[in-house]
């Protein structure tokens, strides 16, 4: 289970105008403010550790939160500092954002094991930049459902794939300007998904990666949710929960985990002439 | 529970030209015309007072059933006079319609005591533009779902959060041009989101601040729908349903309540250059 | 129940370039191909009679299909000529279609009662033009759900009232390009919206002007998920489903119907500066 | 049951640029590294035989995947070389395309009895040039839900039917950014909706066209939900599953197939005047 907490940033990263609409920083606040302690409280009832990707910002606007998540043992990751996407950036750009997030992690005694890209929009290069700052994993690519090894030019890393099908944006998002989505779904619906992808998981052996955001998912009922989510793993006996940083260690030292490298796509311009 | 019976206005705000379309015109009349008389008609079976915010348009245009709503007892809020999203005005064109609304109001007898934002697209400045002129809350920022107190340098108010998923836009909005939303979901999953919402608010010990349309809502089986969520309110027995104004006198006194003040963020262009 | 038989003429007004795309032109044919007769002979089944709105280019290019209808007992609407919304046009222009759709049902023998406008963006003297010619209603206005009678500078016609949320396009209509919706409900959930409706419309006393477009519910399961629709509405026994003329007919017959004169709604620019 | 294994050849016809973001990239190659294998399983367990609509580049960078669909059973089917819609080429550049792709799968000992054109958006004159290359069947057109003959220019093909709700882009498809939609409904619906439309179908003797895309309907859950469609359809004694090529080997084999011209419709730019 991970939660980005973006909190006002992934709006700010559309455009830093919408700064100046209350009604959309609050919206955003409710996931470092409500949705966080409310998810916490729930973990602690099952004695279940998550992942937090929390990108530098929210780190800087809400460190007595981000206290609170190591002191009850959950693993804090690296999700950019600004939440722009890289493709937005240049590597030098990203590399940047890369070390403010590092920055405002350490300035609360946090050295982070994981990384999560803004928006799932990487480089080929992310994958390197992750390894050269000692991380041990990322959860960025989409071409598998279990974890595995990642060769980069300057390391090797673990792969915790995740999938826009298993991140309750697709659920939950609805917000009219800046527009982030038009969906509201009953959160019986949206834990169905979950649970059939999770069911079907036990079957092929795969990791359940969901990306949840508290300022959509901390709501009261989408919590309540949740709670039959972790009720089925737990009840189905053979289902583990547990953060990234844990399941990325096991994977780098599991000699059958496959082993990929990461070859960018060339594309011929006469095949593809549209830009 | 709160009805905002935008009718025209909502649509006239996007631009004026939409007038000329008597489909799309009477598809928005049809709010004031049937959906409020139908829905008070519900509320009074049960009696039950609820909450309506009216443009100054709207009371100018249907005075008749503005006094008819006051006459049941229920509250009339302020909402705006234009449905204009002050993000697209001035603060002092927001003024300008603030008082218009209240003069619309105040023609039919009606002093507000709560305002709600045109599309939740306030300035930072609202809150005080609300205390300012005397009113006892506004119900715009999404930050919480218990009401709490909120400092301006204007004044204090009450602050009584609504959330996107609890507006019927995202489970009815369906209109081609302009485009306001391309959904129609059942009556039973709208009303399951908003009580499953309201049961695990429960548990929280939260408030659910219900945004329907009459325009949308109104229609029959909307209705029919929302007498199901009013008989799980009333079948709860720690459930209350009540005005805006009656919660937000409560919040203003009670010595427990959260008491915030509203900091505009500040970007910083070098984190943030896409305006 | 309202069957438009648009066929490829409401995509053509989008823009006539897609004609020259055959998967969507067949897309479009369906309707008149497949479509239509399947609900035909579903309906025959019931015993129930429908409206089916044609378009003058759809009478043009399937005349056997029109004369069909009529043979059994069917009513056929004036649905303008090409499709277009009168909103693109002038009201010259609005006039011409208008005509061109009298003379292509007339080829067919047919004189209409009743009009639909493309894509209900009418403009406000549609309703005088629909008098002057002398049909005895029209489908247009979205501001009750009773039936009433309208008054036009040039004589008095019925409206009998449709709305967004009873046309299949918000359950069905899927296409990339032209993009015309991104919705495939399934038939299940799209008659559960239309029946809770009607079953609520039974309590208010109500007409349920269901809007249908066989080139997307004369699909097999959606034929079939109609049929569930007309056994609830033959069962309740206090349900009648017969012809828009027959409606019309009653309506202005009926000394305690609804009398509205259609009044343009005027805009302050000062009000709503934007276009 | 036919499966378009576009992996990333369908984004990049969107524009190449997005073969900068790996996330991206990977969320289409997981159709070929884990969906199509998991579903080759899962058709094998059935017995089932389907067919893979596999672009030319899709050939060439997994051809392994190719030929074990081959080895075991399964029909290959054309789906052009670079899933550019035809639509935005030449009917020239169509060609090209089209004798790349048939390159690329003779490469592999592949001669294709059968042709899907990418995104639906062919020429009038594609037919003719699937009949030109010799193959026997396409499915493209959807006027029917039951297969036919249609006459080319260039000799006579079998049409197999498809259907946008018969696609699971309508289900599944959820990408931010390059969009291709933001609908994840869960599994149970999805093979609701087919479900229905193979029983109602069952009634009426028609062939349902599935079109499934290996990195959707590859995830676990999905792949198990389709079991219960197949279950389904073994269960119910009447419905065959079986290749297109089967297929249309029968219809232009069957006297009773209704047989048709493809004719381009022609628009009068006087009633159409929007380009």
């Amino acid at each position: 289970m991970t939660f980005d907490i973006d909190a006002e940033s992934c709006i700010l990263a559309e455009g830093r105008r919408y700064a100046t609409n209350p009604s959309v920083m609050t919206h955003q606040a409710y996931g470092p403010l409500v949705g966080v302690p409310r998810i916490l409280d729930m973990l602690a009832g099952y004695g279940v550790k998550a992942t937090f990707f929390v990108p530098g910002v929210t780190a800087q606007r809400y460190p007595a939160l981000v206290e609170r998540i190591v002191t009850e043992g959950h693993e804090v990751g690296h999700h950019s500092h600004t939440h722009r996407p890289p493709q937005t950036m240049t590597e030098g750009e990203e590399r940047r954002d890369f070390e403010l997030a590092l920055e405002a992690l350490d300035h609360l005694g946090i050295t982070p094991r994981g990384h999560r890209t803004a928006l799932w929009a990487p480089h080929w290069s992310t994958a390197a930049l992750v390894a050269e700052y000692g991380l041990a994993y990322q959860s960025n690519l989409m071409d598998d459902d279990r974890p595995y090894v990642l060769c980069t030019d300057r390391g090797r890393i673990a792969e915790l794939p995740p999938h826009w099908s298993l991140d309750d944006y697709a659920q939950y998002a609805f917000m009219l300007n800046p527009d982030i989505g038009h969906t509201v779904e009953s959160p019986r619906k949206a834990v169905e998904v979950w649970t059939l992808e999770l069911d079907a998981m036990r079957d092929y052996g795969c990791l359940l990666v969901l990306t949840n955001h508290p300022f959509l998912s901390g709501r009261p009922a989408r919590v309540k949710a949740l709670r039959s989510l972790i009720e089925f793993a737990l009840d189905a006996g053979d289902v583990e929960i547990t953060t990234g940083a844990v399941i990325a260690e096991r994977v780098m030292a599991d000699p059958d985990a496959s082993v990929r490298t990461h070859e960018p796509i060339v594309v011929d311009p006469a095949l593809y002439p549209h830009r």
